[in-house]
């Protein structure tokens, strides 16, 4: 059994927490790819609207959130939180496991927090069309229901491989009105590159990233946007934690340790800054992103600038990265298969203001497994990793006769995933090493930057 | 854009509505299929706890929900009503459309409802296992879900060409923890006596009844549980229509018309019999069940004894019914292929007090498609038939020059049933006409029952 911890509507926030204003040092500059020079807002003006380049290096703590955003983001949130007594139960824990659920949200994740204002600042910018690249589906449905809500069209690249083995997210966009094409496309140059060499290519994350770049930059009517990774993107996600902690002092506890689960970073971001802005202010919380053994960017990469694509078109940031061609292998945690790591994620794990821990996929579905059943809802496999670091961290409490207080993420429902559910319930899913041949070789694709 | 309106946990109701205490006639005995003399609850006594007989036949208006199956529903209840504003300007009307959202439970309609209560009296009476069927599998997850938080067994009789065909429902079910079989099975006489006549039988919902009844009846740590169509069902679901009254007050309207699509008549039951009370009590309501027009049961159906089940095992109800071996066409609307109707609804609508109105497939998906890039929520193709016959009313108000205040239940979402939208978007959907002469010839499967 569960108990919930419920916000009235008039406690969704009215502004976005911005870690940038209280970092020590200021991050480091993002660069152009053709000439390793800072980018300025006007480099960036081909694919982002004014109003989110400023955001994107605003130094101010809290941006107000536009009252049409925080209309539209009430028509789900506040986002419940809920105690996990039969969690608990079934791990035989002493610990207090407290989770937020995003999974309430139309496309069933944390994704819409960014989508609708990305959407909102696109069409009062007069832009007529977005382009974008998604994976699994979790960011294309999402933008693909936030644009509607703002008269804007969409056309999505889709991993090929996720195109043709999980047709339904696809059907989730085009049901909403999007154009969904499956990357490598003909219709990019960047594809037809990648086509080239490769005719029968899967595709990746990175190759999608660059088709969409391209497709915005070259047509004056769309802008691009992106589901993860970038400042905006993690201050939008605020909502979560800036939630959480309200819904925290209603349990009438404050956490020892808050976890989410990460890829590009913007769900992490979305839970732990908030509580961050706690840490700097003095309070003792651990704040840990819990990413797969198979694409361990965070605990197995290094912090360096890297592109964002695998063309690269992208600017150049400085990240964790497993270097920007890497090909991680096929994990069912589709949103977890990124070569790199949100700037500011990555700024604050070399800071030490949080940590990372990786786990294989198969530890993941077995706590995702015992969630269901102990909780009622069944966990999208990224938001798995999140679950199976909470009940370690559950154990090592116990281990150490202490009860400590946990909260983390439940970023996602699993309804699109149960293929992967059903492969572990046949035993039929397996695990993948640490991919250190691959990464070997995409790190020596780190572009040389001149210090 | 859409307005929601919400209760906080306390307002959960206490009481179910039990319409038996208001009709002016006692509702048709219910028959023995042996003897065709009124079954008593000993006759009953094998298939379910006896708290459940009680319910079924008392006449009490009112019965209080145990605090356990109140704390299980708060998990997600009390659910969220909306005003429609985006469906409302997509479509034109001045008439006020508002809808009670179910598909925020953990399996994603209302069928947890009375899944929930019945797992808590099966459980506090000492049963070991239920025994059930499911169709697409709405009804199967649900009680799966249920069953795992009072500690029971799960077998479930899922028809067989939804277990080939949406296999994802399937996987649902078993990462809760229950078994299913491909029903018809060689578990059950009744399965061998229908694989006997045709070993490549796809099933139905009636063959899977008789299945998990004769399963039910011959294992004494066994009970049977059934997700529609009984008076006690029908009561569980009152919750959404008491939850949707106290909205309604919140939006300082009262409706006009009370809309629900039917299969069963459970969901519709939920929305509609509160309003029914009222109806009762001088208040002036329109109450209308929408149907698809390939299974017209209450348009098309008569009003007769007849079996629940496709193999006679279960006892004989006074219901409209197409006749007990009416085979629907494939629409993929699955709750709505049932040949019989909740006696309850049937007798409400025999006495006028509710009204049916039936649409075809091709219609509903359209209004579903409209409503999903409207108000951002995919619905159950099942519920997209009460969308439709919302928008159907909220027109006749403009035609007349008048608002209509309209408030319709969205049973579920349609997260299982993407590959439906996919052939929709792709003109690959057809429309099945009335199926004049199965219906004849079903019709002479009615038991002939003595006056």
């Amino acid at each position: 059994m569960t108990t919930k911890y419920l916000l009235s509507e008039d406690q969704v926030p009215r502004r976005w927490y911005n870690v940038l204003g209280d970092l020590k040092s200021p991050p480091a500059p993002v660069l152009h790819p053709g000439t390793h020079k800072p980018v300025t807002p006007d480099d960036l003006a081909p694919l982002f609207p004014m109003a989110l380049i400023e955001q994107e290096m605003s130094p101010e703590r809290e941006i107000a959130i536009p009252d049409e955003v925080r209309n539209a983001l009430t028509a789900w949130r506040p986002t419940p939180m809920y105690r996990a007594h039969g969690l608990e139960k079934a791990i035989g824990t002493r610990s207090h496991i407290y989770y937020k659920y995003e999974g309430v949200s139309p496309s069933g994740s944390h994704k819409p927090n960014t989508a609708v204002p990305q959407a909102y600042y696109n069409a009062k910018a007069g832009v007529k069309r977005l382009a974008t690249e998604t994976g699994a589906g979790q960011w294309g449905s999402s933008i693909a229901y936030a644009a509607g809500l703002f008269g804007l069209n969409v056309t999505v690249y889709m991993v090929k491989i996720s195109y043709e083995q999980k047709p339904y997210r696809r059907s989730m966009m085009q049901t909403w009105g999007a154009e969904v094409f499956a990357s490598p496309t003909n219709r990019t140059r960047a594809g037809k590159q990648i086509l080239g060499k490769d005719p029968h290519s899967n595709g990746s994350l990175g190759i999608a990233i660059s088709e969409a770049v391209e497709d915005a930059a070259t047509h004056d009517d769309t802008k691009y946007s992106l589901g993860s990774v970038l400042n905006h993107v993690c201050m939008h996600q605020t909502v979560i934690g800036l939630e959480a902690q309200e819904q925290m002092k209603l349990a009438g506890e404050y956490p020892d340790v808050v976890i989410g689960c990460h890829g590009g970073g913007s769900n992490f971001a979305g839970i732990a800054l908030p509580f961050a802005r706690d840490k700097f202010n003095g309070k003792n919380v651990r704040l840990l992103a819990a990413e797969p053994t198979s694409c361990p960017t965070l605990t197995k990469g290094v912090y360096a600038f890297d592109y964002g694509d695998t063309v690269g078109l992208t600017p150049i940031v400085k990240m964790h990265t497993l270097g920007h061609d890497f090909m991680p292998p096929g994990i069912h945690a589709g949103g977890l298969r990124y070569h790199g790591a949100a700037p500011i994620i990555s700024k604050l794990l070399d800071e030490k203001i949080i940590e990372a821990v990786a786990y294989a996929q198969l530890a993941c579905f077995g706590a995702a497994v015992t969630f269901a059943r102990s909780e009622g809802i069944i966990p999208a496999p990224e938001s798995s990793h999140a679950i199976k670091a909470a009940i370690e961290e559950a154990k090592k409490g116990d281990a150490e006769g202490r009860s400590r207080v946990i909260l983390f993420n439940l970023s996602g429902h699993g309804h699109f995933d149960l293929a992967a559910y059903d492969a572990y319930v046949a035993g039929k899913l397996e695990d993948f090493e640490y991919p250190r041949d691959a990464v070997a070789k995409s790190m020596a694709s780190l572009p040389v930057i001149q210090a």
